[in-house]
């Protein structure tokens, strides 16, 4: 049975120490002080080890199943989800007026880490439904608002997004799904949608779907999609449910992973729907929300890397094998525990040292989006819309990535089932694929995001990174350790930019060849800066008599080790993009 | 359904215009002239195509079943068995004298490949017969050859490899399974082994198990293992089967992949066994044959790399997403295929630049070991001794990456069992973990093989490397794109070695903390020799006039890809090597 303990006292460092919640000019952030955090966390990371991770292998091993129309989820997850409604758990950055706590969204992403890491498959449920709830809330009608987010908001009532049909995922423009306009201002919802997360179950009243479809006559393509609720029930006028509507399950996808969650395909037969917002403009109602749930997927990356991890140490420091080369550590024993290896040690520290780098990455994340929002800062939102496809696409590659490399540490055991760390892996997968593939991410990138209002985020950004290193260059301790391979990977970074300027204009070719490898940059660059920061803030503490010295002195050896090891990489992407496209469009098609 | 179609003109190419196998002056290879080879790999690629590969996906959605002690197979391996068996595929570099085809290793090795792409988990059952044969064939008595071999020869008799127990892998050392001499000269063999491969199946009337217990009284640790034969059916002295053996099935492991073939946990209670060779020399007899097997490991990780990057390109060519940036290619349909995309292209060019250069240095390998056997040939024994631990480590880790990277081009319908993807994904995983997990290969290679012999074979692989570019350095369309990025990665590998000689001395912690970055960089380098000679020879080709003028071009664009885009990754290495073992170990265990 793997274990799980919630990293509380990391996750509490980031909001504190790196961070500084308590002390944000931002509304609502007052209460973030550390007591506050830390009381949050706690319970968040009680029901997370008690609850949610006792259910992960049960929810892999059992799946979900389809009886007569009807989804059952695997054993104990319907208890398991009563005990997230009633601790007020899918409700925390909620709107008051709806029954939300109205925190923070960089509170809510905290207190989700764990949650992610016990039991992922389990907290899409409430994953999806907080998706839906915020298109609603952006851009529902305040009668709708009223109608659907109360339920939702306690998961009462469950959420689903609705946009791969079987023919397109990424070119959501050759939908083929029909809404057709009533009398009554309603539509007729018809077609297939697959590939639907949470699609249906047994753990809730009514699940609200939210459905991309084309009203027949519109603009082609992707312009003429719109926004629907279609839920499973009917909702009177009173708020109890009415009848069926037409939708059903057509199937349970056999997946990879992420068993627990029910991935359905829906059809829709003349479902009745309700337009959201403006018709055909579907695709910005449902993109709105979309820096939050993508960097809610690279979360997801990185918070499997992290629960692999915590088994793979506990593994390494259990079992006997070999002997230290330098000396026996365990002379009494048989053999000394695997943890004595150095490439054993290698394996953990490029685990561990990408897991907190991408935790502080990500909790910046959610506070640029808490500034967005919160203070309406057109600068966070910019430099935000920038980073989200590198947390999406860089934290789930190297959480997939790592938590492969955990899997290893247990040799032929984590290949089988039983030890539970193939299932990290096979459900860490799906995270570089789904919310847009990691390919479409770098092509947001590059394609999209580095010109965005002139260059100007991409050029904020490098701006913090030098001001960061200015800053502190006379820090000898930062110096050696830190700023200089920050400052190193920060200029490959931009020289490979400076290559998409003057290249991608004859070619645009030549910019979108190199985009992943700058995605990867470009993330171990914001990795790198995260470190500094890191050790900058444990320096900091140490230095102000704080007791917990060991937990200090770690990170910053973490983090010596995330610089002196994992920051190169950017040398290497970097010579692959300055080769252009040359050698990757030489070929014809039939060449393949 | 996915497709596979045996890369027969690939194989012909590295066996005859890369190797020129028919012109090696060694024993045997003087009928290896084109046609042979080539009604070889035809034949092989039909049986691939058209038995083994509609099997793979029955084989990992059936499993095998443990009934009653007996384990069942999935349906239709048995006949596809016998269509082995009877096609002599399973003798074919097997002593003429046990029935045999006394082929060189290297055609066996070609012939191979496509039966591991079409089905991996099935072709275990004779490729671990093939290592119990081996060992049999160079430790075993003439009344044990005679008895066991014909059989085995045929697969009428499979055989296993018995060496992990619960609480030992790497570490045999620590093994607790006992043989205990009877007074006829037999042992009694009492333990348990898990992860058996074939370990018990309904497709051979016997099974020949290779067994590692330590016969109480002799030395302790690793030096008092003996190498057993234990029959699941005795065999009488006319070689008629006699009574059940005391081995029974504890049960089949349940696994991330390779589902068609039975693992099994094996129970020994009092089993009567044959000491092979000497006692306390079993790990002698045992690791014998283990450049073969590990380079067999090696080939398996590309192998499922190339089946996966074969439906990639499928669905590549065939799924409409998007448009071209540089214009529509195809402006009749609704959108373009993915193939038209950079970054989709980018990754199938890192899939095929892979496979193709993994299948010359594995091929290249096999020759190595061809010429150490039946030429005697001490140089290519310890060449191939430092090259195996590369073989396996490099291409098993980058043969899962890249069939992941296939999966990746698959979007959602890679995540989705139906489609095939996800299988070789989970089958390629476990060529990382068994015959000797990655990391101990890297061990092996830094620790050991660098230093052996007084370091002459690695200096001999500089040599070659540096020989091949000063006789071609005149060469002008060799010299850009090939040999000049070559003699960059190599001196990256050099550079790296003298890091290791000048600072392992004081503390081997620093070369063994870089010896994983080692194992990849060394991995590159042979790639790139590769893809130079493959280069050099598809100029050749053209220059001579060869009428295929679409294969050779595509070769040399295919390598000016590697060179370009994956050799400056020793860069990467090299920088991490060099920073030593200063940030890998600083952390006390409890820090982890």
């Amino acid at each position: 049975m793997p274990i799980f303990q919630a990293p509380t006292k990391d996750l509490q460092f980031v909001l504190q120490d790196l961070l500084k919640v308590g002390e944000q000019d931002i509304p609502g952030f007052d209460d973030l002080d550390a007591e506050f955090t830390s009381a949050v966390l706690e319970e968040a990371g009680k029901v997370a080890n008690e609850v949610l991770a006792p259910l992960n292998v049960v929810g892999d091993t059992e799946g979900c199943t389809l009886e007569n129309g009807v989804v059952r989820t695997p054993k104990g997850f319907k208890e398991a989800f009563d005990v997230m409604k009633e601790g007020g758990w899918t409700a925390m950055d909620c709107a008051e007026e709806y029954g939300g706590q109205g925190l923070p969204y960089v509170m809510h992403s905290a207190a989700q880490e764990p949650f992610v890491s016990a039991n992922m498959a389990f907290n899409m449920y409430q994953g999806l439904t907080h998706g839906a709830y915020s298109a609603i809330y952006a851009h529902g009608s305040d009668e709708q608002k009223q109608k659907y987010l109360p339920k939702m908001v306690t998961c009462e009532w469950t959420g689903t997004m609705n946009l791969t049909e079987p023919h397109c995922g990424t070119d959501l423009g050759l939908m083929r799904t029909k809404a057709v306009p009533q009398d009554d201002g309603t539509f007729k919802v018809s077609g297939q949608k697959i590939f639907i997360s949470a699609g249906d179950h047994d753990m809730a009243e009514n699940i609200i779907h939210l459905v991309l479809a084309k009203i027949p006559g519109g603009p082609d393509g992707i312009k003429g999609v719109s926004l629907f609720i279609v839920p499973k029930f009917l909702v009177n006028e009173d708020g109890s449910l009415g009848q069926r509507n037409g939708v059903s399950v057509g199937k349970i996808e056999e997946k990879m992973g992420i068993h627990g969650n029910s991935t359905c395909v829906m059809n829709y037969d003349e479902a009745t729907g309700y337009l959201i917002g403006e018709e055909h403009k579907g695709m910005r109602a449902m993109f709105t929300m979309m820096n939050e749930a993508r960097l809610g997927v690279g979360l997801q990356g990185y918070a499997q890397a992290e629960v692999a991890y915590q088994n793979a140490v506990a593994y390494a420091n259990d079992r006997l094998q070999g002997r230290d080369v330098t000396g026996a550590k365990n002379p009494e024993g048989p053999a000394d525990p695997l943890i004595v290896h150095p490439d054993i040690r290698r394996n953990l520290m490029d685990q561990k040292s990408f897991v907190e780098g991408a935790r502080a990455f990500t909790m910046w994340g959610a506070l640029l989006i808490d500034r967005a929002h919160r203070n309406e800062d057109k600068d966070a939102d910019g430099l935000i819309s920038l980073l989200t496809p590198v947390l999406k696409g860089f934290l789930t590659d190297k959480g997939f990535e790592y938590a492969t490399a955990a899997q290893q540490v247990y040799g032929g055991h984590g290949y089988i089932e039983e030890w539970g760390m193939s299932q990290f892996a096979r459900d860490a997968r799906i995270a570089m694929i789904y919310e847009g593939a990691n390919g479409v991410q770098a092509l947001d990138l590059v394609g999209r995001k580095l010109a965005q209002d002139g260059g100007k985020h991409v050029m904020a950004f490098f701006d913090m990174v030098k001001t960061f290193i200015k800053e502190n260059e006379g820090n000898e301790d930062l110096k050696n350790g830190f700023l200089d391979p920050l400052k190193a990977a920060s200029k490959d970074l931009q020289a490979a930019g400076m290559y998409f300027m003057q290249n991608g204009m004859k070619n645009p070719n030549h910019a979108l060849s190199g985009s992943y490898d700058f995605m990867h940059m470009m993330g171990h660059v914001c990795l790198g800066l995260m470190w500094a920061k890191m050790a900058k803030a444990s320096m900091e503490a140490l230095e102000g008599g704080a007791s917990d010295v060991d937990f200090y002195q770690s990170k910053i050896a973490t983090g010596r080790y995330y610089m002196a090891r994992q920051l190169p990489a950017t040398g290497m992407h970097l010579a692959r993009i300055n080769t252009g496209a040359d050698t990757v469009m030489a070929l014809e098609a039939t060449q393949f």
